[in-house]
């Protein structure tokens, strides 16, 4: 049993309850404040007010070799006031800009729902909405996101939380220290914002992360004390990993030098997870800077598994045509297209026919993933990246 | 700040790992022994081997109002192994009963996934599968549930887990003293299982609970500390409540006496996610035994609430016929049939033709809905049940 560390008790000694950083906000007000005072000096110069926002697309985006990372390239598009086509997005994003610096000085977070209702009115004299739905506020906060090159986070805007963590560590989540040896059955609630302002690190004695896809099977690991007995920390995104979680993980990889290793279903959407977990996703290059982990892992379920330990031909699941097509795209992507074990990976689903969730294990005995599959590939060093 | 309470630090001392209570276990373990050697009994003697499972139809549910809680009539229905239209549904009954055995033998709990993948093989010599899918399996478990009249997680059973807590109360799971005043941002992450053998309470000084409906709201309450503020215990079931954050909101009432005041948005669907945490969901009545709470109370937000806190048109969002064809259907459930307040409730949205999220508060101010609305309507007990 892990006792109370001392480490954590001295943090706790110092509780903090402001939520974030001081620095990181004052540097976030002061960008948006540079942006409100480009606009304002065009107008008082009687000229179009504009803003430059990073253009977000495919083409835009490029991957980095040698970094190993997603980058956005230097293609902007300006968006002017005295522009018919342009003026709405124009005051969309000042508003929000004005918005979020509201929410960093009130030292407040809001979901991008509530940030939706926050901006929310109707033009004084007319029936027009500032928006008509939360998703082009949505899309307005991710632009705003990349002109102040800045994260999400750091604007104090969050969406739902999802992921819980237990094992060998001490976490301090806003001054409270959180014993993640001690958080029974249930285990601590990933928080959507995991800002070094936010969650700190205490005492950590696990030497890797294991991240699960569900957090059914997270539950299984935790019963069988997989984190106590393997000395590592546990965690799970509930499906794809929220922010929180990525960032989280990116963060005890990058600040405690810890693997992460994924066991995830054997299917397209499988791969895609570890693709965002190791690489960012394509239309959100902007954030694999502070979120990517290319060093991160996939240790199963891979397809040669059926055959090798033995699996019956019930937990076959067949892929559909849009299986194979999605298959056929990850393969071609950048960070793929080159890695033989990952070709061949894909090509043998696609042979097989069918994909596999990794409760098929079960089949074989309740605890056989816990206890027999995933400390065999640890010890074998059997996974693929 | 909360100091680490001493009860919590005794409870600490002696840790308890194995899951669940010895007695219930053995209780459930019995049951099911009991159900398998009726099952030989009949086999042993030549005859039809059966089992009787209680009919969970609507028409077999009826309303108590003295005890105010939904329960199951005494309809059964003979499932027998010499009927070929019952033999598939027989013989997966036994096969389910003997997985939740091994189960509660071996003190392992899975997920309802779970238990369709270890009870899945073909019959030798055919291509008969004992489950076409998980749905198959899960029917069978809800009625394996009543014919043994327990409920699913004394079979070591449980769904995805949801829902997060925090408020001035240390809970003890699975033998980790868990201290809700010092959960950060993040929580507590309710488990799937909160029965007596799992989730303990330890010390309370919370005087009652505020469910919220979101986690994006409950992320609001916990950032301006409002179970701080005011003494109380703060839930969120992420959307409709899972059977865990139910069965803890029961207890938390029925074991510590904590009035339950619930917090959901203004919509069919925040009607019902009340009507379940109250009286139970209609096709599972034989779980609101020990999960109802009649007594829960629904604070808001209720359709006056646009023009009593002088809301804008924009927080509107108009009702769709499925959305009124639900209120009316709501309207008629037996426990609210009766009541003056929650007819005048749902006729009034029904003639506002619109419905209004707990966020379109955010209008007002970020935090109206923590620092003034629950603190004025639980001031003046203004809620209705």
């Amino acid at each position: 049993m892990a006792k109370k560390s001392k480490e954590s008790e001295s943090i706790s000694a110092t509780p903090k309850r402001a939520v974030g950083n001081q620095a990181t906000r004052d540097k976030t007000l002061e960008k948006i404040t540079e942006l409100g005072r480009s606009v304002a000096k065009a107008a008082l110069a009687e000229s179009d007010p504009f803003v430059d926002v990073p253009t977000r697309t495919i083409s835009n985006t490029s991957y980095n070799e040698t970094r190993r990372l997603l980058e956005m390239g230097d293609a902007t598009m300006r968006r002017n006031l005295f522009n018919t086509g342009q003026a709405r997005k124009f005051m969309q994003t000042v508003l929000l800009s004005k918005g979020c610096k509201d929410l960093l000085e009130a030292r407040k977070t809001l979901s991008l729902r509530g940030m939706y209702y926050m901006s929310l009115h109707s033009i004084p004299g007319t029936k027009e909405k500032t928006f008509d739905d939360q998703e082009e506020s949505d899309g307005i906060l991710e632009d705003l996101e990349v002109s102040l090159s800045t994260l999400r986070e750091n604007l104090h805007l969050f969406a739902k939380k999802r992921g819980t963590m237990v094992g060998n560590i001490t976490v301090v989540d806003n001054g409270d220290p959180i014993d993640c040896r001690r958080m029974g059955t249930g285990g601590y609630a990933i928080p959507s914002i995991c800002e070094p302002g936010v969650v700190q690190f205490g005492k950590c004695e696990a030497k890797f992360v294991l991240h699960v896809e569900k957090d059914t099977v997270w539950s299984r690991f935790n019963e069988d004390r997989f984190w106590e007995k393997h000395n590592c920390i546990l965690t799970e995104g509930s499906g794809q990993p929220p922010r929180g979680v990525r960032r989280l993980l990116y963060r005890l990889h990058k600040e405690l030098g810890l693997p992460i290793y994924c066991l995830l279903d054997c299917d397209p959407w499988g791969h895609y997870i570890y693709s965002v977990i190791k690489q960012g996703s394509i239309n959100l290059a902007f954030e694999s800077e502070r979120m990517a982990i290319p060093d991160a892992k996939y240790l199963g379920i891979r397809s040669g598994d059926f055959a090798r330990c033995g699996l019956s031909d019930d937990v076959k699941i067949s892929l559909n045509d849009r299986d194979i097509e999605r298959a056929k795209q990850i393969a071609e992507y950048p960070w793929f297209v080159k890695k033989k074990h990952w070709q061949k990976e894909i090509q043998l689903m696609i042979r097989n026919g069918f994909k596999m969730e990794v409760e098929s294990l079960i089949t074989k005995d309740i605890s056989y993933v816990s206890e027999v599959y995933v400390p065999e590939r640890l010890k074998a060093k059997d996974w693929i990246d």
